[in-house]
């Protein structure tokens, strides 16, 4: 998922509505925008949807999307029954002010706060952290001060996230404080834009200023750009799956460029898992950096193998499963040209439960590929995550139980190699630290309720 | 433009489906399939409209084109008042036999056709070279040997072209004798395939068989495949500009991978104007395997500079001009964290008017890079296309009446260089020639009407 | 607005599709549709959205929506932010079982209700009445007995309403005291119905069991249909603008045939305000049945003289200012050659601002009609409704302070007269009353905060 | 089908898009309109499309069709492969001048203009005789007279037809010789608008002027509005089932009142075949003139026993067989409490097959009728029509091989009566007679190739 906030800038539907397709990466079930509209009595205008933001919004929506404060999320919604309601920003009208929050991540303990609040006879609407948040705000009896109530309530939260909170005069800017979540500020004319990721504010042309820090609540308002940190705890823990894998190659992501992190790793791998191949293919997107860097310090050269044919929205026709008997492949496919005759090195981001990764060397096979090494760019995974990063179940892991030998006989390759967890840490500038649980298990936060699934 | 054709291939509509979605990057405009229902008295179907192929066709719409015959188009069609009409394959119902058409390429001598059927009383639908053909083939009145036709109407036609013509039991695919556009035919099962590229097939799962000769009419019919030449005049001379900028990276064209050539003219464009500099840089999409093949050949490593956003279909609301103003920029975006300070070799594929080209260095300056050395791994365009290519007319071309020297200043680059026609011939593996008038000038063909415009 | 449920009958949400459209005509700004299916655990599926029925459901959507239990809801949403959240049914889930209810109507101590849940703490997602009652449902702690949560909530709500509640296993069909609104039951294969009105039970082939009873619960569930009582305190009082104007003419309501009723009002029309004139013209489509009344019983022949124009949809593109000018008139046009030179009895179900009317008599007269003579088959309107009736505040209302002579001076009619509001009891069967506070001010509940309103 | 144009009216397009919608009733298939833009070089835009006119047009599409000249048309298209190309208006660019072509009605000599055509080698696009027309009008070589080459081609088309056909700065409004087919022309604000109903001169605020005559090319340019005779061979046979079915009730037809003319023979009915039942009940929407005269003259009460539900448009979810046996019933029900225990006579216009009526007479058995009288308002349908009603074959007409009891028997009815062909013709003004073609077998004019079929 992913959140954008606009403070003090004309056009803030716009600038959203642009910057959404920018984070598009980040969620593609849907899409949401909330606008304040201080030259209508603060009026909050919405508009929400499923799909993709180029199919939620058209150019009506965001003529009536009026105001010059806004926030907005791309959405990774499941398919529940509460689908539509799920879809961020949430909104709400309350006697001590509107508020709409979007966020992203996941609280290790949503189901102990929400049992909390279901016994005091609380209904949830959603299945979202951001109402959740709300509901905590809520309780606060001092609309003055709403930002002691914003300090409380995400002193009560345990995870990995990011807020976004607009009332009709500020929009505060939340991480958690492990700084596992990306959450960054820059600067747009006269105004202010929060984003998950830098990428967004090279398209709508903002200046990026610095990080939301771990554990600080920044906030946009008349006054300007003003810190507050909610807790003294602070760690700078971030996800690595962000610069593995999450993240477009074109964010910095606590000064580090994630394209330049992917290719760094490429050729740390290279250096610790050697190959004698023909060509280098990347698995298209996101190892392609990954691939380059490998290629650059093998000196094979990287060949574009494998290519990738793009879904694009909701009205695509999907294969049938008597299509892709007959040979129909979107997803990927190999270029016989290219692979036939060939031995190679294939560079993956990472493996999850290496499903995806045994089509791909059977793919290859079929191109002609004669040898097949495959080049993990990032640790064994053998553990889930629970900060919000949809890996798996830990069964499902392809190494959670099993050796390197027997992994690479499972997806079938002639060889096999991941990075060590040392150059993961060492391919960023890393101030200190970055979470990889998922390779070690070992969790910056008690997990509650969901320690026994570990 | 491109076209598809299926010969006794079950659910063929679906085949041409993910076929025209894999050569969508030849035509944007408007999408179109024909298929021949041979257990239903050999009724043709038909859908087509304006858009991309997912905007286009729903899942009823393949389910109604029944049929184990079809041919697709994707179109590059022009704003006229027959938008819908112009959209292909025309299709026409006569007693001698339903015929449709699809075609990619132009030809010389349509004015001059078109003038001689007008003069004759017909009134034309379309602004197409199918129309054209038909009216050709009808003229014939011996519908048993209508192959005789087809070869009498293809020998009055002069240019680049290709054409996939559907009856009721036979496909044929045609080229032209200069061999200046591409067309090559797979096998799917126990029926077979032509396209445009070859990059559709490995999408459907078919199997490259050869490329369509120049001067031939390959013929699918219950006899298998046949071929036909309808003129003894046999060149090779592919339109370099397919190599360069037009074709996607994983087709073959004339037994030459499309990335591979790229690559090669990237390390040859090294040789040839070699650059002192910090990073290469590729404009996306069409230069990234020559770049890559630069920084290969040079050292300089290759990154992620520019990013490019994609327009998703007809519903992506583009932004306004006080939106550009504002600072949004959809096409392209430089990555500042990794252009600044850096001193830069831009490659790019062509520069036809070096409107675009000018802007890219401005997006690169203003993100603090120092130096910007653009390298143009082909060489300088001066004349223009009448072939199909939609470069532009002569004295719009930046280089048609500049020195190199004029047009680095004119683009406000720090250094210009331009690959060699010599290396632009030998990054591929080319049989003899190709067509390299748009840097030359030497036209195969006579050019009718145009000789005045040239 | 409308509601209906289904209990235990195959494809639910096809047969509350069918309902809805034919309940259309009581709201049409948004529609959705929940149900339950049993074969899957329970699972509530959803859909909802703003437009029309066969703007929101598409095939997908109703197989999607699996299940033998359903309700639905046609509804007119004000335009808030929370558009799309308050079309009806709401839906919670909750550890006390799964919940959605959707109403129809108007709580005149919503305020207050909702005031006493901010001071709880209670964050509302929505306007509406349903969510209300979701709150007041959930307070009581004991699940097994939640007809007594149910029974408990409705004795707080003041106001005309219907609610339909479902949970996994029950469709709860509730009835205000007042019996304000309508809402009946029928018997559909081996399940049970429940609409706003009868016209629903045609179209999908169901049979008229009964209208549920004022201060009635009834329940459908395995033991069959049973009602309860949740309050001792039962009248007869249907809004009397439910037979004028709201409802469809082939509906039932409370055993009387709505069409009847107004052609019978149209005959004592005749008798209490007699017109000398040419030929009696209805204003389309709710007045036609009062017209033909009017007709039939002063021999002065039913002429087409107004015809309207339906708008179709969000689609249908309105007539701008500049078209109005120009002389588009889309909803209501005068049919000259039936109009001109003829002296004309103009029958409307109702007046309530005049403005409309005043149009219509410019219409008539701008086609020569030489005279126009008012009749209304509803006395004079002189007070707004707090149930659910979108009249108009006091002030705007044509008769609230203005004498018969003012009112037809005001719309510009040769001459106005009103039904007598004895006539309007009589013109139907009624067992006792119905409610005419619109006509007299008499308002059967108290009005809270309203009262200065009034 | 239905054909509308505009000379010199600002916003020709919106005047044109809310006559077709005026006009929808005549075919509900497909749309289009063309434009002719004077102040861009006469310019023509078009825009066309399968469905209903505000789901084909937008309002970006109405702005683009810029110009104050312009013809537009509702199609009755048929689903030939052509769908799309058969939509009108059909659009030519020529040497000679463009030229857009509309029509209404039917050529019996179609296919023998075709083969001529054929057999000179034309290959047709559509199948529709707007084509035709251009074929012929474009064989003539002086383009300054081309009144004459329309005044010849017309002289060579035989059966029932209105063309309207648009130059840069004329639009020709012709009608077939018999006076078949109606057309009447009107004038708004400095210029002149054409239909083929007058209803839709209303909802524009147009006012008539006449019919165009039989036999009349009606100009409309510089010189305002003058006519031309291409024939001076004049009828009025104007088609009857336009007064008895197909025209909008609020349309004049040759100086009759549509709606007048209905209820005139519905009385005409009741003194020819009289009745004894309780209620009077018409088939909506064409029947419920006839069967309010009927009701008039009878004294026997008209009640709303039937009612249609509107399918709006593509969208909308046809009823699948398995729905249909559930029930539901959505084109027309019954209303029970209307219906049940009564004696009834139920009018319809007319009766092609008699499935239909056989449907609704059981409908309202079922609904509890007791007696079912069947009263039609047009006499015994024995002849196909060949002018462009769709009526059927022969062999299928219910009462072309039957007696009057035998039809009874076959519907399934108490007892049938029709009005008798001399009441058909006295119901209206009629200057002297009407095509009752399909009622007598005489037929206006020779029917060549449909001579064996008839």
């Amino acid at each position: 998922m992913g959140v954008f906030g606009v403070y003090n800038v004309k056009n803030a539907s716009s600038i959203i509505y642009y910057a959404l397709h920018a984070l598009q990466h980040r969620g593609q079930q849907g899409a949401g925008i909330v606008t304040c509209d201080k030259e209508n009595h603060d009026v909050f205008h919405r508009q929400k949807g499923l799909g993709l933001v180029h199919e939620i919004f058209n150019e009506k929506d965001l003529s009536e999307l009026k105001g010059e404060l806004g926030i907005g999320s791309v959405n990774y919604s499941n398919k529940s029954i509460n689908g539509i309601e799920n879809v961020l920003p949430v909104y709400f009208r309350h006697r001590s002010g509107n508020l709409a929050i979007a966020n992203e991540g996941h609280l290790v303990n949503f189901p102990e706060l929400q049992a909390y609040f279901e016994d005091k006879g609380v209904l949830f609407h959603t299945d979202t952290d951001s109402e959740l948040l709300a509901q905590l705000i809520k309780k606060d009896n001092n609309p003055r001060a709403r930002i002691y109530a914003i300090i409380n309530a995400l002193n009560m939260m345990e995870g990995g996230f990011t807020f976004v909170i607009m009332t009709k005069n500020r929009i505060y800017a939340c991480r958690d404080k492990y700084g596992l979540k990306p959450l960054c500020v820059g600067k747009l004319g006269d105004g202010y834009v929060v984003s998950s990721e830098s990428c967004a504010f090279d398209i709508i042309g903002a200046t990026y200023i610095r990080d939301v820090e771990p554990g600080e609540i920044l906030v946009m308002d008349h006054k300007g750009l003003h810190g507050e940190f909610y807790s003294q705890f602070k760690r700078h823990n971030m996800c690595s799956m962000e610069f593995i894998y999450y993240a477009r190659p074109d964010s910095d992501i606590e000064g580090c460029n994630v394209h330049s992190y992917r290719k760094e790793s490429g050729r740390r791998l290279y250096r610790e898992c050697p190959a004698d191949a023909d060509i280098v293919v990347g698995v298209p997107d996101s190892s392609l950096s990954a691939a380059m860097g490998y290629a650059e310090e093998s000196g094979i050269p990287y060949e574009m193998g494998l290519i990738k044919n793009k879904y694009i929205g909701r009205t695509f026709i999907e294969p049938t499963q008597e299509m892709r008997e007959q040979g129909v492949k979107m997803k990927l496919s190999a270029i016989h040209s290219i692979v036939n005759g060939k031995r190679i090195v294939l560079v993956d981001d990472s493996i999850v439960r290496g499903t995806t990764c045994l089509k791909i060397i059977k793919l290859l096979r079929d191109a002609g590929a004669t040898e097949v090494h495959v080049r993990i760019a990032s640790p064994m995974m053998t553990h889930p995550c629970f900060y919000g990063v949809d890996t798996s179940t830990e069964e499902e892991l392809l190494c959670s139980h099993r050796t390197l030998d027997e992994a690479c006989q499972c997806i079938g390759a002639d060889s096999l190699g991941y990075i060590s967890p040392q150059s993961t840490l060492e391919s960023g500038l890393g101030r200190s630290q970055i979470c990889m649980a998922c390779f070690t298990g070992e969790y910056f936060t008690t997990l509650y309720s969901h320690e026994k699934k570990k």
